[in-house]
This record gives C-alpha cells, sequence and structure tokens, in this order.
C-alpha cells in the first residue's frame, strides 16, 4: 500500500478553520474488487473512493474526501475496510449511511456501518492493525460458486509446511523480497504479527496481520508459500529468500482476486 | 422439484441392450445458478442440465442424458449437486471430469469429483436424503460480496422464534400449503428431517433435509419463517398454516439466490 500525496497525508492533519463544528464519520465499507481499479480515485477505472466520494456528492453536495485505512489493488475485495469523511451537512450517521448506499446504486461497495467519530480520528494514520485473508482453493476443478474471490492452484498443497514456512516472517524485518516494484513506502522495514495457514477441506485460508503492509506484500508472501506447499522449495527458503532482500527470490505473485481486507483494529 | 416425464423416470430403468458393459459415472457438481434457469434442460434458458450435456458431446460425441438429484429451480445454486451419466467410451473417471469441465469453458458450473458407480446408482432415484442451506443476510445495507448468494431482508429477524416455529414442520405431514402451484409431484405429504434456523453475525442460515421435497417447497417454508422471525406471525401460525393445506396461507415465497443443494445421501 504505497503513500499518495495528496493533502491528507500531513499529519496531523491541517483543517480550515470552520464557523461550525463539522462531524466526522467512521465507516464500514464492504466491496466486491471484481471490475474495480482498487480503493484509490485514479484515471484508469472505476475505484471504491471514487464511488464513495461521487454518491456522497449526490447525497449532499459536498466534494469531500473519503480516507480509506488500507489502499486495496485492483480486484482486492474487502468485507471490513474502514473509511472517515467530514461532512458539513450534519446528518444523523445512519442517515449518511443510508443516503450513501443509495447514491451507491448497483455497485458493489456498501456502508455496512457509520458512526460518529472523534475529530482526531484517521481511518489511515489511526489504525493499529491491519487484517487480511487469503483464499486459495485447492482442486482440480475451477470455481464455480467462488470464481473471481479465490485463488484456484491445482496442485496439492501442504498446508502445515506452509504454516511453519511463514513463521519465519514473523516479527520485524526488512521486507523488500516481498515488495512491488511500484511500492513508494520510504522504508522496507514491517513488523509482521501474523502469517497462518490453515486447510478447511478443499480450501487454505492465509491470515495475514500487521501495522501495515507494504505494497503487494500480502499477494508476495502467498506466492512464495505456495512453493512451499507444493513442495518446490523447502521450508526455511523463505528465510533465505526474506534474508537476501531481493525482489528475484520472491515467488510469482498471488493473483488479486484471493484477497480480502477483513478488519481494521484502532 | 416436480416430476418430469422422460424415460428416466421409470424405476428400475429400462436400458437398452449393449453389447459390452458401459459405465456409468458419479458426478458431484458446483453451479453459481444466477443467470441460468435451473438444473432442468428446458427451452426458456440456458440450464446446468444442457450445459453437461453439451460438453459431454463435445468431449466424446455421445448424446447423453446427465440425471440430477434435485432438479433446482431457476437461480438456486449447487455446492454438492449428484448427477450420473452413462458413457460407453469408458474413459477413468478422472479423465471424464477434466474432459466435461474443459468443454463447459466459462459457464459457471463445475463438476468437482468423479467416479464410476455401479449400473444400480442413479443420483435422482437412489438418493435417501437431500440437503439445503438457505442464507439470509440480515442488515441495512445490501450485500455486495454476496450480491447473488444470500436473501437480503433489512428488518431485524429473530432466528431463535425462527427456530421454534420451525420445529412444527419436522415430520411427515401433507405440505399443501408450502407447494408451488405448478407442483406435480404426485403427492403433497413428505417427510421433514432437518429444519434449523441459527444466526451467525449477519447471516441467518436455515438448513433443511429430507428425501425430497415438494417444488419450491424449501423457498415457502422460509419465506413463512420470515414472518415468525419479523414478529408478524406468533410462532404457532406455522402449524396453523400447515394444518390449514393452504396455499394462501403460505408467506411469500424467498427469493431463490439464498438457497443452495450442499449435498445429497445415498
Amino acid at each position: 500500500m504505497p503513500p499518495h500525496s495528496c493533502a491528507a497525508d500531513r499529519w496531523p492533519p491541517v483543517r480550515a478553520s470552520r464557523e461550525s463544528h463539522v462531524p466526522r464519520y467512521k465507516l464500514i465499507i464492504e466491496y466486491d474488487g471484481g471490475g474495480l481499479a482498487g480503493w484509490q480515485r485514479q484515471e484508469n477505472g472505476p475505484s471504491v473512493q471514487a464511488a464513495l466520494e461521487d454518491a456522497v456528492f449526490a447525497y449532499c453536495g459536498e466534494r469531500a474526501v473519503v480516507e480509506g485505512a488500507g489502499r486495496t489493488d485492483a480486484g482486492v475485495h474487502a468485507s471490513a475496510q474502514i473509511g472517515h469523511v467530514d461532512l458539513a451537512r450534519g446528518d444523523p450517521a445512519q442517515t449518511v449511511m443510508k443516503a450513501i448506499n443509495h447514491h451507491l446504486g448497483k455497485a458493489r461497495i456498501t456502508v455496512i456501518a457509520a458512526e460518529e467519530a472523534p475529530d482526531d480520528f484517521h481511518a489511515r494514520f489511526s489504525a493499529e492493525k491491519r487484517h487480511y485473508r487469503y483464499r486459495i482453493l485447492n482442486r482440480g476443478a475451477r470455481p464455480a460458486l467462488d470464481s473471481g474471490r479465490v485463488w484456484h492452484v491445482v496442485a496439492r498443497l501442504n498446508a502445515r509446511a506452509m504454516h511453519r514456512a511463514a513463521q519465519h516472517l514473523i516479527g520485524k524485518h526488512d521486507f523488500t523480497t516481498f515488495r512491488a516494484a511500484a511500492c513508494q513506502a520510504p522504508s522496507p522495514v514491517k513488523t509482521l504479527d501474523v502469517l497462518s495457514v490453515a486447510r478447511r477441506g478443499d480450501e487454505i485460508i492465509v491470515r495475514a496481520s500487521a501495522r501495515s503492509f507494504l505494497h503487494n506484500q500480502v499477494r508476495a508472501m502467498v506466492g512464495s508459500l505456495r512453493r512451499v506447499g507444493e513442495g518446490k522449495w523447502p521450508e526455511d527458503e523463505i528465510a533465505a529468500a526474506l534474508d537476501a532482500r531481493d525482489r528475484a527470490r520472491c515467488g510469482p505473485t498471488a493473483p488479486a482476486c484471493g484477497l480480502t481486507l477483513v478488519g481494521v483494529d484502532y
């Protein structure tokens, strides 16, 4: 998740003086990332942020920025992305939620909860931990029901070996190996709190939690764990790849469709 | 699930004399019912059966009937529909599965397992129990991630009251009240083994198991249980509706998209 350069990145934020208090709303947002160019407003496709900001404008005529906790990539889903927005109109939070949802129309984006938040709450900068889930469908037949929601891997994966290998990545490390070329984070050092792998029938579920992640970090880690799962890498190859601080040592990045932002702690 | 009138309805089936043994394959089939006109081959839209039979023909040139355990309606999903098909070509079951899946192409239908079955196995007539799951998303915001997979009900539902009411329907009864007008079953008497209702966060899960169901029976029962859940019917209204044997006493039928055929016992 690269930093961007808009004014909201200054922290603490510089807020225009206001004659009256403008309430801040915290939003919990669910979306299907398929067909979307990601969270962030951009030129090359529909984004979650633009859809929300357009819905806000349609509702109250305010051109407000909706800040998000995690700038998910194109195709990545969210069951509980967190956003915040300041709206001078000052309606009750439930009214704001219903109005935004009304104007989102048929987009596969929906605000599932809203509440007023303190002025110093910031969806991105106040976040203390982000939780992602990655789903692998591990069977011969491609998905019908979960098409677009899972990574389909045919070769039988050893989830226990993947889990053991994943534990090499826990803690504070230079994650250069698992970082996208486009990543703009000032430092490749991050602290990974959880990286677990478990099989549930034909599915393999990877859970990852950290204060923050580098761009593509979860998908890069999952792609490398797959190598372990199919027996092409020994379990400690993950540690060697991490130590190498070399993107060339990373396994092929797992596709976006298997990834979901499932929660943010404050 | 109405009976149909093709030759396979004769039981035991009349089989043409054959010079050599024609193997029978049992298939486990997953599909997303959205955009499909249901299981059964028909004039007014793409069906699961037609897609499978066309894929079989493309694979081996045989015009074979694929019989299914449950003739699911338009929009109803399956995570484990069971089918069978006889193919003179006699390939190993894994080859049959892969070839059918190849020819299904991008359809949201997939064969997830296949095995050779005894000649007297019949996907429909040998079935001893069918299991359905119905998902209700019970929150204000419409679904984004599970759009087309759940029934969205805004009014808060009391799942415990729904579960208690559902127990009135367990056992052998005349289910005329919960039967579609189009139902062609010879008798409205069925034995319902399981009808459970449980809340899991914002979701309410209804599970129904029986040897067989009338056409629309699960959706009709769920629609009536919703009335109980929202407090518009007392719990024993379900029993009164059942006893009345009158379709006019049924609550509005729940939509197809929430329903999934999740298993069949033999």
